[in-house]
């Protein structure tokens, strides 16, 4: 039984951005959010406390949401990946609504990123979950490598699950659940949001999955089917974990949203408008991208044509 | 219930080289093509007898034909457009097994692609299927648009499946319905295939997609789910519809074969040897190809990285 509706968060101006090369000017950055605000999108994650030496490209965190004018509705996430990068967001709060934290399931990937033993990721991130909770904001907790480790192989839902359930505990009302190099298998995404839906039915599960073998849309098909209806994705398909070099990450918002409307699933987005702000991010990026739908049109303008 | 195995047939060759730009010379059609028939494919679109006019890349039917060496259990198609067509392909049927005919379900489309009524398609195939029965080959009939037009939009099913029953019964072992301009979603897929199974038993069903809005593979998934266990596709994402200029056409067979391997579904293929069938046409094609896996590389790939 799919779902009769959906929640999009769009995570391009994080997610996206992070991964560009050349920086954007914070005014393309605050112009691209104000128009992503305005297609009917609910979510969207802006930026990121990072250290700036880290990544230089979200180095304008602070002026990025200080300026973007989003409307009443729209939920404004930032991502922090400790508690030093709260301590930097804290002191913007009333500037955003949720904040996102992050590790991965498989010991060998969270120690190459964050340089932390699970253990110590988890112990981190449930005192940042805490912290934040308290500050009155939503918290979205997120786990990569939740369906394959491009260094471990596969790791065992068990673990996964089990990392869930700590982190809900913890306070995270979201727990995402990231293809982050695109490994998942459709087969493999229904049997994980089963169990996921039958032993963390408290809070909000989202599957956020990578079109790095081109099965992006057929993972969300089988976590539709298993009772998934919240789903991260990005604008162009920006972003994601461009490994190897020229490989495309993240599942584009747009082609996301054009399979579900022709399913007959809501999405509360307009992708027409969607559309152009895809198109407006290609003007700034000056290159093409990888989503179908921004070249293809919707299916609407084919029956037109 | 997911099938265990399935059948892909493979079209680069024709409706892959049919959409290049520029002529492919004959003895990188012959190499490529042996290559692909050492991968594990087991049926291959070799070429096409269209009037050479109207598709100068496949002028070269019969010198194609002929040289090509593929090994004692690797079926050779061929498209042949009409009667005439059948005439020319009959004078080399000891060098290919099985014919491919096809029309449009769509008036308007039909009409624009072969300038006849379907009801003038539909008697010239049927005598077309008979006489190539007759000559002991297998005929696939494949209807276009079977799911949307893009003229016309909605094409409706009953008029899809009473096409596909009138060419059954004038022979055709096998019938494939092509999503041409891409406008399939997962849950029209899963009706019609299950619809398709019911009412068209006797004889193989294969689907026929595109990744036009990027949704080729949960379209599969979808057919996977109504018992379809027959597909079709092509190497390097070559081909199929590109319209609107530079959308993409068929679903890169390799991405097909990489997500049925890892559901755990047989192909017979061998993916490392098809990935390097399709480095070798983008060699010879000189330019990037849409297909995800050959530059993401196969999942094990990553797991030894």
């Amino acid at each position: 039984m799919l779902p009769t509706s959906v929640e999009i968060r769009e995570v391009g101006p994080r997610d996206g951005f992070q991964n560009e090369p050349e920086i954007i000017a914070t005014a393309d950055k605050v112009a691209l959010i104000d128009r992503l605000a305005r297609t009917g999108l609910k979510r969207i994650e802006v930026t990121s406390f990072v250290r700036p030496s880290v990544i230089p490209q979200l180095a304008d965190a602070a002026a990025v949401l200080t300026a973007i004018d989003v409307p009443p509705g729209v939920s404004r996430s930032v991502l922090v990946p400790n508690a030093v990068g709260l301590d930097r967001a804290l002191e913007l709060c009333e500037h955003f609504e949720e904040v996102g934290v992050f590790m991965s399931a498989s010991p060998e990937h969270n120690w190459r990123n964050v340089n932390r033993t699970v253990e110590q990721s988890l112990a981190e991130l449930e005192a940042v979950i805490g912290r934040a909770r308290d500050a009155g904001l939503r918290v979205e907790a997120i786990i990569s490598t939740s369906f394959g480790c491009p260094y471990e192989g596969v790791v065992p839902r068990p673990r996964v699950l089990a990392l869930a359930r700590h982190l809900a505990d913890a306070g995270a009302q979201e727990i995402a659940f990231g293809d982050t190099t695109g490994m998942a298998n459709p087969v493999q995404v229904r049997e994980h949001f089963e169990e996921a839906v039958a032993s963390l039915g408290d809070v909000q599960l989202t599957a956020h999955f990578h079109n790095t073998r081109g099965q992006g849309l057929a993972n969300v098909l089988a976590a539709l089917d298993a009772g998934c209806a919240s789903f991260e994705s990005s604008f162009g398909e920006l972003g994601g974990c461009p490994v190897p070099a020229g490989a495309t990450g993240n599942i584009a918002t747009e082609d996301l949203v054009s399979m579900l409307h022709e399913m007959g699933i809501a999405t509360g987005i307009d992708l027409l408008a969607l559309l152009h702000a895809a198109n407006a991010v290609r003007a700034v990026l000056a290159r093409e991208l990888g989503s179908h739908t921004l070249i293809a049109g919707p299916v609407d303008w084919k029956r037109n044509g």
